[in-house]
């Protein structure tokens, strides 16, 4: 293991001096390498296809493992777009003069070999492939045991246009040995791996986050609220509420708990319970909430569960401030709103909350690269150092200070 | 420890909204009070300075520890100039609007709870605690155990500020248990503890790194190489090879190896001998060097110790690619300079070098926040993420999105 990520290090010295223009032809070459392929990458998938017919996966996770031309074009069109990209290396992040005469530029720079630990959707493997290699970073990368045989022959087709180039084709690695010890290793492997990026369940999550000692951007859980103001636009507040629950509530940008001002809880709550039980949302309450409208109860642990699915808590919360309180428990620093017409409120609601994004009369399910308009996303960090929120290509970049003297000495 | 932390983070809340000008006075105030207690704080270092007696410490940490009426008063000072610093909180770093029409604005704002860990000079207590202040932060400081009476004291005096400005005084709070197995507990802390930063010896930032669950940001070696190019003026090349090694041989960014290109050896050698052997520099060379110069032995060992003295080693090189592969193998990512008058062999080497500072015709002593014109620093930080380099309050900072809709959903 040591070997192999020593050489995935020196390999990602190559890449931190070529130019923007090749690293994007060597990109446009990989889709039309993974077009050229589709044949023999379906005939992969369908090796971990049958396994997972064997192995009686669920019938979701068949969906998320199954490559056919259409997705295979898809991941194509994918690098391409990542090609379009700008450049985030040799950007002048700022520029200034000391008062020795130093001109210090910062300029942005890869990060070097970036560890990436996923599941299941073998597509994952092909974007952050690209997106690693736009920034100029070597990748190491650990897929899903059930996406074995797709990630093998995508990372080959990868490698293989890499080696065209007379590229290393370390650059884009497969981690050798992919079990967990595989795992335990790497992320020990300060050395020569520079960031892990987890992008899985909860318990992986929390396992590479206890034990790394190379630093970890997370893709935590998000545990979002709305909060419903006095002053709100009451058809806002409805379509918005019922927009973060119901559009795709198995993400981590929808929200699990709604709460309402006292002030407008009986005018508001039988409206809104019309328009979730048109969408069979199931609704549980506080006990105020369930003396204005009939709904099962929602315990202290529910207000503390990502559902994922169409469930939503309803709270009644004195104000602002008791919306604040309620999220300062219970928030996961993911996203949070508040639909109100006063500035005032809004402000303080959003300076108090500290969340990755933090809205104003819009519903969480914003908090994305793409709504962002980040265009290709690495993840949303849940982290709050280096990269916080929608996590673009330039999230995969740091910076060094060039300092330029002419003899200066102190 | 962990009902003491979550009073920390509770505190810390705080002073998320509260305003810079606020801030500032109450930094002013604790510089006065700090003045105002001369007296007491220098019958606590007393304790401290007899005890450095009983347990024969060095004359060199006495130094660092003892505070008298000079010291203390610059202890205020830098307070003052730290209120006098830009606010690094609030400000707009980017901001644009999204093809749904919401306007986003990225505003920095604290991180949170800042542990510190840090050994000997007392001053590091107040200097800390004022930096994490004006940055909206808490802090929970651990010092060394034997300057515990003078951090006890100036801790204890900050605090009264707090306390007689209505805040808690949890905001600046010493670790209460300051063993080892304290230490080990706080670095396990990440569910209210945001950043740790080490600053002491290789040890204990080793053991903060390799078992915190908390992102850390090191304070860690620096072995720094100069490198002068066959083009270099020779003048400004041993003006600043001797200013890099001899100014101030104890710290991160003095020189610890020079590089000489081959093609100028025998004629520069002999200069820098004598210039070395004026400042009493103990020489070791490789042996191409050896052969123009009677010096001693540098072993592969020796190019990969920090020496921290007045210690130099000396290697001839095959021009800058020589230079580049000697500092990707020893070099540790802090700062390192090339000496020539060539521009394309400046940013050969400028772009070819991973490194927190990179130097062309300057010494590489310039790395810090003072020299770089951040004002008051937390330290130089040898991460890759978050803070790399030269660290200003601005490290002390991360940053959340405010999303403003008129009623946007998905």
């Amino acid at each position: 293991m040591e070997q192999f990520l020593e050489k995935a290090k020196s390999a990602s010295r190559v890449l931190a001096t070529m130019s923007g223009s090749k690293r994007n032809q060597i990109l446009r070459e990989m889709a039309e390498a993974l077009r050229a392929n589709t044949m023999s990458i379906m005939e992969n998938n369908a090796l971990d296809m049958r396994r997972a017919e064997e192995e009686n996966l669920t019938s979701s996770l068949k969906e998320r493992l199954l490559l056919d031309e259409k997705r295979i074009e898809a991941m194509a069109v994918a690098i391409e777009e990542i090609a379009a990209l700008k450049d985030p290396i040799g950007r002048v992040l700022d520029g200034w003069v000391t008062e020795a005469g130093l001109k210090i530029e910062k300029v942005s720079i890869p990060i070097g070999v970036i560890g990436i630990i996923y599941e299941s959707r073998p597509n994952v493997t092909s974007d952050t492939a690209a997106l690693c290699f736009k920034s100029s970073n070597g990748c190491v990368l650990k897929g899903g045991k059930e996406a074995e045989s797709s990630n093998a022959v995508i990372a080959d087709v990868l490698q293989a246009v890499l080696v065209r180039n007379n590229l290393p084709k370390e650059l884009i690695a497969l981690l050798p040995d992919a079990s967990r010890e595989g795992v335990a290793k790497l992320i020990k492997m300060d050395k020569y791996v520079d960031l892990i990026v987890p992008r899985g369940g909860e318990g992986l999550i929390r396992y590479v986050s206890q034990n790394s000692s190379v630093p970890v951007v997370k893709h935590d859980k998000g545990l979002c609220h709305t909060y419903i103001d006095k002053e709100a636009n009451i058809e806002n507040a409805i379509a918005i509420a019922l927009n973060a629950k119901v559009q795709r509530p198995g993400v981590c940008n929808a929200m699990e708990t709604l709460l309402i001002d006292s002030a407008i809880a009986k005018e508001i709550l039988p409206l809104l319970k019309e328009a979730f039980d048109r969408e069979h949302t199931q609704l549980k309450g506080c006990d105020l909430t369930r003396k204005v409208i009939d709904i099962a109860v929602a315990t202290e642990e529910d207000f503390d569960t990502e559902y994922l699915a169409n469930i939503l808590n309803i709270r009644i919360v004195d104000g602002v401030d008791g919306a604040i309180s309620h999220i300062v428990r219970f928030g996961s620093g993911h996203s949070e709103a508040i639909i109100t017409e006063s500035i005032t409120t809004a402000e303080q609601f959003m300076d108090a909350i500290d969340a990755a994004a933090v809205y104003v009369n819009a519903s969480t399910r914003f908090t994305d690269g793409g709504a962002f308009g980040f265009g290709a996303e690495v993840g949303i960090s849940t982290n709050k150092l280096h990269a916080r929120g929608p996590m673009g290509v330039e999230g995969l970049t740091t910076y060094k200070y060039k300092v330029y003297g002419k003899g200066q000495i102190r």
